[in-house]
Order: C-alpha cells, then structure tokens, then sequence
C-alpha cells in the first residue's frame, strides 16, 4: 500500500471476533475481513471503538492489528488504531504497525483524564513528531478529551505526519469549521466522519469519507450510500440515509455500545462471541429482543431470513420502541458531555 | 393571508429596533419589514429568541405583532411568537394574533423551569386544543425543555392545530428522526430549521425552511442560499453555506446573543438602539471590534463599505480569532445543556 | 421592618395557593403566612422558584407581594423576588416593594438566555445602582445563568445595595469559595443556601440561612434542624438532616417541580388548588401514588394521619422507588447544566 | 495486614516519582512512602487517579504496588487500585495484590465507554464474585462511569467483597443517599470521599475517611483536619478547611491535573520528575508562575522557604486569580459531565 493512496471512502472499525474462552478467534477474524473486502469498504480500521481497543492488552492489540494487515496483503488500506498507555508507548505502536505496511494509525485524543485544549495538542505534537507514519486525529468527545477547530488547524500547519482527522462527533457545523479552517493550509488533509447517522450530508459538505460502524455489519448499504451521495444521486441517497439512520440507531442506541453491532454481525452470519463486558441478566434478555427486532431490518434488507415468530407487517423495526431508547440514551450521552 | 399557506421557506426572526428612550421604534421597525421583504424572505417571524420576546412586556409584545401585521398587510405569512407567562395567557395571545391575520403562532416550550416529556406534552396539548390558529412548536434546548422525538409525535397525531416545528438545535439527526417519525402520519406537517449553520443540509434532507437570524441581516445571502439548495445547485450552495457559516459564527458567538446580529443590522442602515440587556465596558469594546469585523465580511458580501481603517487582504473576518471564540462560547453552551 | 435586619435564618419560599378558577386564593395565603410565621420560620421569601413566579403575570406577581406584606405585618422580614422582563421593569418592581416595606428584593440571573459573567455582572449593576432597596443575588445555575465567584465578589465589593446572595446550586465548595472571596470585604453579606439536602454542612460552614421549600411544607422541622445546627448538637442536627434529605427528595424528585411540594401542603391541610403547568394523565396518577408516599413520611413525623390504605412498616417512603427517581432526575437535571 | 482492618481515615493518592528517563524512581518513591508514613496518614492509596495509573503499562502498575507493599511493610494498609483492561485482567490484579497482602483493591467503574448502571453492576459483580480481596468501588463521574446509589446498594448486598466506596464526586447530598442506603443493610460498609473541598462536611454527615490528594503533599493539614473534625472541634476543623480548599483548588484547578500536585511535592523535597503528559510551552510557563504561587502558600504553612522574589503581603495565593482560574476549569469539567 503505497504511503500517498488517499483517505478516502468508508473504512470500516470492525468488531473482533472471539472465541469460546474469550480469546481473539483468529480464523473467524480472517473471514470477517475478506468478507467486508469483498463488500466493497474501502479500508479496515481496528482497533477502533466499535473494536473496543481499550478492553484488549497491549499484546492483543498488536495482533489483531498483525492479523488483519496479513490477511488484507494490500487490497485495502488499513487505518490502525494505536493509542497506548502514554505517548512513548504509543510511537512504539506506530513505529510496529508502519513495519507491517499499515497505510496510516488513527490515535484518540487522551481519556480517562479530560485535557485542556493545550494538552491535547501538546500530546498528539510529541507523536506526529515521532511518528514514523502518518496520523489520524480521532476526535470523539463523547469517551475523549475533545479536540477543538484552532488545536487541528495547529496541528495541520505544523505537523506534515498529521494527515487526516477522524470526527464521531456528528456535529456538521463542527466538521465544516474544521474543513473552513484546514484545507486552505493543507489541501491533502483528509475529514472522515464517524457518524453514520450524518454520512450523507457530511460527504456533502467536503468530508472524505467515513468510518462507519454500520460498514462492519451492512457494508454493502454504507457503501452504496456513500456512492450515491459521491455521483450527485441525491433523491436515492437521501432515501438511503433514512434507510442507515433506522439501523444505526437500533444498533447503537437499543444495547452498552457496541453490543447491538456484535449482535447484528452474528445475524449475517459470523461467530462474533460474547463481548468482554460483562452484561446483566436484564441486559441479555434486551439484547435478545434486539436481536430479534434487528433480524426483521437486515430481513427487511435481503440480508438475512425473518426469525422464527416472524417480523411485524409495515415498519421492521419497533421504531416508537427505538425512538424512546434513542431519546434516554442521547439524553445520557449528552448528560455525560457529548451529541 | 390563507390558513393554509405552507409554512416553507426563509421566515426572518427579526430585531426589534428602539429609539433612544429604549422604547420600540416604529418607524425604523415598518421601514424594516419592508426591507426584508422587499428582499425577498418568504415570512416574518416576530417574538423569537433574536426579537428577545423575554425583554420587552407582554403589551409591548403584542404591539410588536400589530405593527408587524399592519406593515406587511398580508405580503409574506407571519409566524407570531405567542409564549406567555402561562397556557390560559398564551392562548389569549393565540386569539388576538389569530385576529389579527398572522398565519400561525410559534410557542417555545417551556423554560425557566425544566420540564420532563410529559410536562412538555401536557403544555402543549392544552395549547393546542384551545388555539384558534396553527401552532408550531418550537425547540430550542440551548434555553429551554427539550421536545423530544415521540413527543412531537405524539402531539402530531393528536392535535391538528399542530401545524410545523421549528428546531433551533442544529441537529441533524434529530431532524431526520423528526421527519421520520411525522411525516407519515401527518404529510402537511412543516419542519423549520432555526440553525443557519447547517442550512443547506437541513434542506437537503427535507426542510421546509429555516427560521434564520442571519436573514434578518443578510436576507440576500439567506435566500440565495435556500433557492440554489432547492435548485440542486450543489457546488454553489456548498461554497454559500460556507460563507453563510462564518458569518453566522461571527455574528452570534462574538458577542451576547443577539448583539452580534444587531450590530450587523446597524451596518445595514437600520437605526437599532441600544438593547436592553446592559452590556459592560469590556463587553462593549468587544461589540466596536466585532463590529469592524462584521463591516469586512458584509464590504466582502458587497453590502458596506469597509470601515475607516480598512480590512485585512484576503479573509475579511479574523478568522482564528472568531475560530477560538466559537470554540469558547461553544463549550459555554454544551456546558448548559446545548448543541 | 428595620433596613439592617441581618438576613437570617429560614426564609420560606411559599407555593401560592389557587382557588377553582385558577386565581391567586387570597385567604388561603393569608392563612399559610399566619400558620408559616406561628411555626417559626424567620422569613417569607415570596416570587421564588417555588412560587413559581414564571407563571403568573406581573400583576399577579405584585398582588402576591402585596398580600404577603400585608399580612406579614412586619412579624417577620420578606424577601420578594422582584425579577421582571427587563431592567427597567425590576428596578420598578424593587421601588414597589420597597414602598411595602419588605426587608429585600431577590432577583435571579438572567434566564432563557445564558449569559457570560461579564452579561450578569452588567445586568446586576445596574439593577443595584438603581434599587432603593436591598439586593438579593439569587443563583440557581440549574434554570439561569449561572452567577460565578469572582463576579459575586465584584458586585459585593461596588455595590453596597447588594446585601446577600441565595445560592440554590447546593454546591458546599462553591459556597465556601464566595464565603472566603466576600466576607474579607462585605462583613455584612449574607450567604443563604436554597438546597435543603445540605442546610446543615451549609450552615456549619457559615452559611447565614436557608430559603428552603421544605420550610413552607415542614416549618417545624426545618427550623429545628436550623437551631440544633446553630447550637451545635451535631448528632441530633445530622439524625434530623439525613431525615429532611429523605423528605426533599421524595417532593423534588418524584414529581415535575414543585407539583411535590404542593401536594404536600395539601397535606398539611391547605387548598392549594391545581397549578398552573398542565400536568399529564401519567403524571396526575404518579402524583396521586407520590401523594400517598408523603402522607406516610408526614405520618411518620407527626404531622397527619395515615393514608386510608395504611403505610408500610419500616420505612414510611418506598426508598427503593424514591432512589431510582432521584438518580433519573438528577441525571436528567445534570444533563441541562444543573447539579 | 488484618484483613479486618477497618478502612477509615486519611489514604493518600500518591504521585508516582519519576527519574530522568520517565522510569519509575524506585529509590525516590520509596522514601516518599516513609515520609507519608511518618506525617501520619493512616493508609495509602497507589494507582489512582493521582497516581495516574492509566499512564503507566500493566507491568508498571504492578512494581507500583509491589515496591509500595515492600517498603510499608505493614505499618499502615494499603489500597491498590486495581482496574486492568477488562474483568479477567482486573481479577488477576486482585489476586496478585492480594498475594503482596494490601488491605482491599480500588477499582474504577468503567471508563471510555460509558456504561449505563445495569453495566456498572455486571462489572463489579463479577469482579467481586471473584477477587479473593475486599473490593472499593471507584466512583469518579468527571472522568468514568457513575455508580448510582440503587447501583452501590445492590451491590452492598449481594456481595460480601464489596466493602467500600470511594466517592470523589464532592456531591455532598449523593453521599448521604448512598449512607442511607446501605448503612441498615452492611453496617460495615466504609464510605471514602475523594474530594478534599468538603472533606470536614463529609466527615460530620457520616463518612468514614478520604482518599485526599492534598495528603500527599500537606499530609500534616489534611490529617489535622480528619482528627478536629473527628474530635469535634468545629471552629477550629472549618477554619484549616478552608485554608485546605485554598491549597487544593490551587493545586487542582491551576495545571492539568495531577500537575499541580506534583509542582507542590517538588517544593517539599521530592524528586518528582516530569510527568508522562506532555506539557505545550504555554502550560509550562503557567506551571511555573503556579510553583510560585504554591511555594508562597507552603511557605505561609511553614512548609518552604518563600521563592527568590518574596510573596505578596496578606494573602499568599493570588486568590484573584485562582478564583477566575477555578471557575474556568470547574466550568469546562461540568461540560464534561462533571461536578
């Protein structure tokens, strides 16, 4: 994968898969990627969220990453998560995964502690200096320390290693400031969004591209939307967008992220395992229901059969049931700093 | 004016000038629907957050209406503010703006105190059932109680006079939701955006119009914007709606809400008095900056002249400066609850 | 009154009592001042949140004020709020009341609009350059904008007519920093806390007083807790406060505010009357469910008979139930800034 | 180390010292741990937030306790925080400390992610249905998931290794709900609070000790604290309260947290080294100007000599300063979901 090939496109945060002791299932993980290849996504990002990267070790990290770059031998380009404990660690990350041939690493602005502007950008300064790849900023206020329109402009302008900003904000003013104040200074800088439930009208406004958690279980969806919106097809990719936002709601809002998505990719056939977190009884017992309501929307779709009891006529998915989860949820997560 | 002129397209949220006693100016306030409309908005929307309806007295809030409606003598529809202190004097409001020939009422839901969906359900429900006019709803969680998703709902399938919202939020996800959980039980229902910052992709995915502060200033800008966005002229309104933004962004995160606007408006040639919120001395220095500031960016437009000292070659708005301040301001309204 | 009465003690924000038209119920208010005064609370506090002077015009909002001073008879000190839709119309408001021999005005920050401190410093200014009366700064972050320190400290130390500040936030730290940033140089100022969850810490940390609705539900005990606070008998003071939180709680959170307190009241043996926020079907069941909760806590302490049904043993509130609404709520109120 | 020991009085979170390649200075940490010791703090707390423990690998973590465990050799019992990756990591933490006989682990509620309360329940439960040590919940909402007080109680009773909770949230009405709602069920359950501003007031209502980052640094103040405020002492306790709100604020909110801590355990004689968050050129300069101000506060303690420039007259912070600084942070933490 040559070092210049664009970001561009949907890249997909996969989820890994496990096995029946907990562990990283290789082979299933293997299949997952020349199945989303041959989907179409553009690219592969583990070690994202979606691929719950900080319920890993350090060593599991580093395999999947391995794992996933042998199997994609070049078809694709690989955006690698690499945040680590503290900076030098994580430019011994970035320093591995540019050995194995991996087009860029994606680095989350620092959690647990919430950093002021100028600890953000004093922290990603001291990697892209050192970093022998290129960067991707991933800013997702929600877990992380945000990071604000002057810190990526700063960073744009002194960094050449700073390539690309990763945004799951949502916010399309947001994005647009970004887009208003890096571009000028760096034409080559690539804006992916993480935001499904925004794809189209981001693209439309001068994103790149995405990394969508949806292209992890409906590629073939993500994908088109993002082909339709890219040829100017807008009454199609509208529809589309509607279309994704039903799904990634039911999936993002309806389960402890992001076990809607685990559960969603079993339904298209992969042994995902269970999640590290652990979940309550009553939990388990939601997810079913979701499982069961998720089964009818990717039926809906072509993806799958109808589960046993069938899907109600009309609408796949119990939207009034949704629509309230969404509204507590977004309710919590804004509570908590973010949307 | 009909009752059943859609509400669609660009209603201006205007300014309400004052002489220099601090008392409403008429004068300047007829000469100033003029120009609106003479440049082309499709509606007036009096009472809003930009009018400060929580400034004046509910007599001068009502003579506000009357001046409005006699001066635009059923050119464009008027979309009256109609809040009052409690639903029996807000439904008086409702009968004499309804008297009066004004197209419909707008109601922010209730603020000061915090209600939850229910509370918000019930206040509205009572309205509407007792209104002799079509009510739109309006959320503007920034200031106050959110109306949620099933509780727009709720009160579309329920009420008829329920006619449009009009959702100051900026989020366009919650617009889409919105549209999908109304529009197929109530096609005639309108959906306004009051955020102009992401304008252009509201509309493309499927407003109606906006209610927009900055086409009380730059109605040219704001109406241009809307008719290239409804044309499917992609690339013109794109480059628009970036432009759109920075002015927007100068215009309200420069200085208290609403002096920017005011401020603008005073370049415009409208005598505007001073507001009546007192501003303090720091705050006023920034008001004369950001008002050179906004002198450039509307000479770039071609609106003004450029002040006495010039502008800056090339970008006509101190963009970095603007840039850090958004950031600020923006961060102040999150921390309230906003965006 | 005296002019110098220091500011002390429980000040009663009292609920206004409706009759069936929905009208301020005059003798029923008269009555609740004699049975407030004969009870023990040091001062009324009328136009507060818990009167909820949003809802009631300006006319009603100077007729309450009106009736209060009149049968107060100077027995004990008022303090009425006095915030009106502007400056000007505050000032004129603090001119009447002064004229009715009140001790002090409170006026809350600007709300609906959020305002920088530099916003609420201005807004004060004036009001306190102005007033012929005492000024209360009245902060409850939770509905207005929030008054900060150092902006507390200046207007203490410029205007000699601000005399006190209620603070609703329930913040301990935050109440102590203004303590240490005034009394250097207002030895004089008055620190009354609105949260009575935390009377006692506030008190023992120098707070001068309370202005807590529970007082004008439960006189008797918030004055004791006041008195044994004051006297120093700490384990009977907590025993009382632990007490007292398990009784806010139930009438803050189980219901919209202050729909709890007013039910409560009604308890107590007043006609309250229904308020003027509509409420929903849900919510009057869950109020009728709250209300029987409550007989048995006011059972529990003396103060009427038990519910037709009987109460519980043990514990008089269903804790469990009251817990899980509490965490809603805050959350709820955490996520609109407040807490 | 009697596994009945109870968890009470003052643990201090221990700044991890450095040596000149950023390794963990052995020789430096243990000496610091003798000095903690011998200024009377009654246990230590290693790998909490103060101790930055997301910055250091899991090899690290651990030498932190093993060297911590060596070198205390039972004089004072220690608290290991204990939070790995995911549960299985976590347990296997339990059970190392375990074997190095610490008195309980302390352990995060789960950060990045941020769970909803069945979550947090799940987490804990199995970590406690398998940690062969008493377990303290971590309670810290500014930075991890909150632990809702249905949350803390179910565990309480369901599980016997549950012993504790430490609270650094500073919501003093949140810790009282928390004791009323375990108290009856597990008398033996300790309560910790971790924010040293309203340390005296968590002490009277019923907390049994704090885990205080100023003890690091002024252990003789915040130990003295504990004993007045344990002997009744009041006058005196509020007095060193707020002289100890002073310092942390100062400490706290002046840096990036932990900066601050460690500037003012340099200026007692510790080789601190520089911290693995890097620091931009700004916030360096600003360190210094804090070390100044830190040095004049230590000095007024009688802790230091003043620096080479002299203090101020009067008051040995900037206060001013401070105060704007504090309102800032404070306000950018509530954004965050904190506070």
């Amino acid at each position: 994968m040559s070092s210049n090939t664009p970001l561009r496109g949907i890249f997909t945060p996969n989820i890994v898969p496990l096995d029946t002791r907990g562990e990283i299932n290789e082979p299933e993980l293997r299949k997952y990627v020349d199945w989303l290849i041959e989907r179409g996504v553009h690219g592969l990002y583990p070690n994202g969220s979606t691929g719950e990267f900080t319920r890993f070790t350090v060593e599991e990290r580093r395999r999947i990453i391995e794992i996933i770059a042998d199997q994609t031998r070049g078809r694709v380009p690989i955006l690698a998560g690499a945040a680590e404990a503290n900076t030098r660690e994580t430019i011994k990350a970035c320093e591995h995964y540019h050995s194995l041939g991996v087009r860029a690493v994606a680095i989350v602005s620092p959690f647990y502690f919430k950093l002021t502007p100028a600890g953000v950008y004093a922290y990603f300064k001291e990697i892209a200096d050192n970093s022998p790849i290129d960067v991707t900023l991933y800013n997702i206020p929600m877990f992380a320390s945000p990071i604000d329109v002057p810190t990526v402009q700063r960073l744009a302008e002194e960094c050449p290693r700073v390539a690309a900003i990763k945004d799951s904000s949502g916010d399309l003013p947001h994005m647009m400031r970004m887009i208003a104040a890096v571009k000028p200074v760096r034409p080559d800088f690539a804006f992916l969004t993480g935001w499904d439930a925004a794809l189209m009208p981001m693209l439309l406004l001068g994103c790149d591209g995405g990394t969508n958690a949806t292209s992890g279980v409906v590629p073939e969806i993500t994908r088109k939307l993002y082909d339709l919106t890219m040829n100017g097809q807008l009454d199609e990719s509208r529809e589309l967008q509607y279309r994704l936002l039903k799904l990634f709601d039911a999936m993002l809002f309806s389960a402890e992220f992001p076990e809607g998505f685990r559960a969603a990719l079993r339904l298209r056939g992969f042994t995902t395992g269970i999640g590290r977190q652990p979940q309550s009884l009553v939990q388990q017992k939601e997810l079913e229901t979701l499982s069961d309501q998720l089964q009818c929307s990717l039926a809906a779709e072509g993806f799958t059969d109808q589960p046993v009891g069938g899907c109600p006529v009309g609408d796949s998915v119990d939207s009034d049931h949704v629509a309230r989860i969404v509204q507590t949820v977004v309710g919590e997560l804004k509570k908590r700093g973010m949307a």
